[in-house]
């Protein structure tokens, strides 16, 4: 299994959340190796375009917004949000050539998405079924990290979640070896979808985390059940209910009210080769007592999380650096990352083709 | 028009202010990638040589003066101003491949040129007409700002100043639309030199930088006319006349006695790759009254003004890096940019040939 | 002579001090470009295995040691000391693969010396007769420094002493010309030994360091004696005598008392490119009067002597690199470098073959 850099281009990216897109002035963002700049137009309407001035090359975030257009200040050519000039300076002439390539942009559920791929095949029924902090159902706060990783590192990492057991030992696992131990013991099913990969893993009779178990006794039977999805999403719930509810629901998803449930949202989208950044928000279901007053906790405990992911995530890059001609050795608990990634080979060699 | 790494060899390049050179220690410079060491003899006499002891290859500027020689301090190997090995320590050989090369140096209005191509083709005749801030017709300072740029953008941008519109608008262009937009309306003459290009602007009936409104008046009569010379110079001199001179002298040069003018000296030494020094005097004519004390706030306002081009190319260059696939759509305003790269691309023809 | 990078693997490498690899947690340690992780079994038994697991390539020193084995603690695969796996949670299995490399570690004088060619190859009788800060002969203390620099020119710099005069005439040397030239004119005789070289250097009425003049008068005869072995360890004696010791030892090893005698064990441990460890423990014998009152002012002398190195040698890797094509020019100084450079181009020559 390689780890050379690839990515499938026809997807929707999350660019970012809505408010790190202010109207006052355009902000640049790296997205697969691409430069882009996003600015508002007059309306609010986000545009995307790829951050180069077609003249001389200057970055067109360094201009400045006029109305729905964008002008660069280098030299002053004028922009719309198709991307086509619509002034050069002391000049009549407009050049075909002069103009800048925009990239398809929506914002829903409080995130931006940008289509990376060819814009005619952009279209909104590909976008995921993200649910983002402002949802109403749940109790989230929005989060970001910037990871000095290669993105599949990151992939690989959420698709098989034994990981928990070790890596989150002190955070999601709970800082108790039987706890913890409950993650690496679960019974996990594999599920192919049409654009990704479901995981559901039954953790019956488990030991409850510490902080739960004034509310929900010593142990419990948890389902947690997550999609990740193309190009970069993964989206997962978490039921706790009393003992035996694994067996009383027979393989399938149980009818009984769980005791707790909690949703999170995260995206991850390459920058660059070893640049990554990872969106996300976590937080109990709305119906729960006391849940407005859980998301700090939840969004600080998916930070202690995410940041000991990428202490491990960063060493593992280094030492595939130090020798990209090591081959990793797979195991039983690969079978959902490997899944997936022979789901994008298909993709990526019809996008080749 | 690709932007690969070249250099003209055969050319004086400014090595820095004749004050960079101290005499008590050597001294040392990159120019055109080449380490170099500058050191001053007994009588003050300057002398370039490789930074580069023959024998292991430690730098000379790590080494101490003694006399008219430069000992390396390394294993004591001692070299004259030709870069000729006058002692070994412990040994009577001295064999003749422990040799330094040895530049040829000129110093001339407080600046330190020197000759990187075949020493045989040393001619102080080809040195510019550079005037330097210690001249007695102009009150000036001297200065310079480190690029992290590839010199000929640096090039480009002076070539054209109808940036000044843009990326001055707050310096140069005086913090306000009208007087900025007069640099962007300009009639520009473009003539090419033996040994470059020269350009005139006339800027007839525009809007008088706030600054000078009271000496001036609103609106005046601009002729700026700077010669761009081999390889790297920018000598230029700015004329402000009561409006109407532009007419009276009939496309010539006024034979009137313009209200103000001021001269700029100005040299771009390329370090390396992506590494380019700029170095810079700038300031009124002596007959101004009160000439002598407009010096700090001329040299202040050339400080400002070439930190937003410096920011502006930086950020140029970065995109430009991060696809050095992508070509310019060069417009109207690249005319003499452009009849300046066809002049350095014929002399790198016969240099190579 | 070239510098392309290479080096000797079937040796014993210090890898640093014992105090530098605890007990409680795994160490990391970078040699030959080589990643390892160092840890201490049950009984102190000092482990090495390369810094990798073969699960996913995340790094064993970020896994926790278990009695006498080392869990990753990405995915919870654990390995013994020997690198076999001898668990994997959640599965029976564990694939021969599965292994991780070990390496030979032996501890001798208070230093970790590990062997980087192939195992059935490590041999104790290869290991150099270093003596450490802890023997009871001399009074020393360990030091360690890091150098970005390529190892053999550490090397070169170590087998031509005469570079004190120079390089270390304010510390070695004294900070006198007369005693600093005293290293300059020494007599020198170089001899093969079977894994290295040894140089001698009879500097018979020099001058005495300022710092010794009380104990020693004016003048002394010194012969400072070491051995250069493979791959990289410095052992040097100095011994100083009353002037005319060298004449009446008749060329032989004088068998009258020095006046003072240090010993100095250093080994150069490249880390990769242009990343290199020099380890040290210098001090005088502790029959001196007084030796052990002397150990950290022989300590800061050195480290003042070795920065003084690092310098010179870090200008000198710089230029070097700036143009790898240049040849050295090699002198009579050169006779011992020489001599060892040979000795390693054969000993490569071998195990490449």
């Amino acid at each position: 299994m390689s780890y050379d850099v690839r990515y499938v281009r026809n997807a929707w990216y999350m660019a970012g959340w809505c408010t790190d897109f202010p109207a006052a002035k355009p902000t640049p963002a790296l997205i697969l190796e691409q430069r882009l700049v996003f600015y508002r137009q007059s309306d609010g309407t986000l545009v995307a375009l790829e951050d180069r001035c077609p003249h001389r090359l200057a970055p067109l975030s360094m201009g400045q917004v006029e109305g729905d257009n964008l002008r660069c200040l280098y030299h002053g050519v004028k922009f719309n949000g198709a991307g086509a000039c619509v002034e050069v300076p002391g000049s009549t002439a407009k050049p075909k050539a002069l103009c800048a390539r925009a990239y398809p942009v929506v914002e829903r559920e409080s995130a931006v998405f940008v289509w990376m791929g060819e814009a005619a095949k952009a279209d909104e029924a590909l976008l995921p079924p993200f649910i983002g902090p402002d949802n109403p159902d749940w109790q989230m706060l929005p989060g970001h990290m910037d990871y000095d990783v290669y993105y599949e590192l990151i992939q690989d990492n959420l698709l098989d979640l034994s990981h928990i057991a070790w890596v989150h030992r002190n955070s999601f696992g709970g800082g108790n070896p039987d706890t913890s131990k409950t993650w690496a013991d679960g019974e996990v099913r594999v599920l192919p979808l049409p654009n990704g990969v479901r995981v559901e893993r039954w953790m019956p009779n488990g030991r409850t985390r510490p902080a739960q178990e004034a509310l929900i006794g010593p142990h419990c039977d948890t389902l947690t059940s997550f999609d990740y999805l193309l190009p970069g999403y993964f989206l997962l719930t978490s039921n706790i209910y009393r003992v035996g509810a694994a067996e009383r629901a027979g393989g399938q998803r149980p009818t009984e009210e769980p005791l707790f449930s909690t949703w999170t949202s995260q995206a991850v989208t390459p920058r660059a080769g070893r640049k990554t950044t990872y969106f996300f928000c976590f937080g109990p279901s709305s119906r729960q007592p006391g849940a407005a007053q859980m998301k700090e906790a939840f969004r600080d405990l998916a930070v202690m999380a995410f940041n000991e992911d990428r202490d491990m995530l960063t060493g593992q890059q280094q030492v595939i650096d130090a020798d990209p001609s090591r081959r990793m050795v797979l195991l039983d608990v690969d079978k959902a990352p490997t899944m997936y990634r022979r789901f994008v080979d298909k993709l990526l060699a019809g996008e080749s083709a």
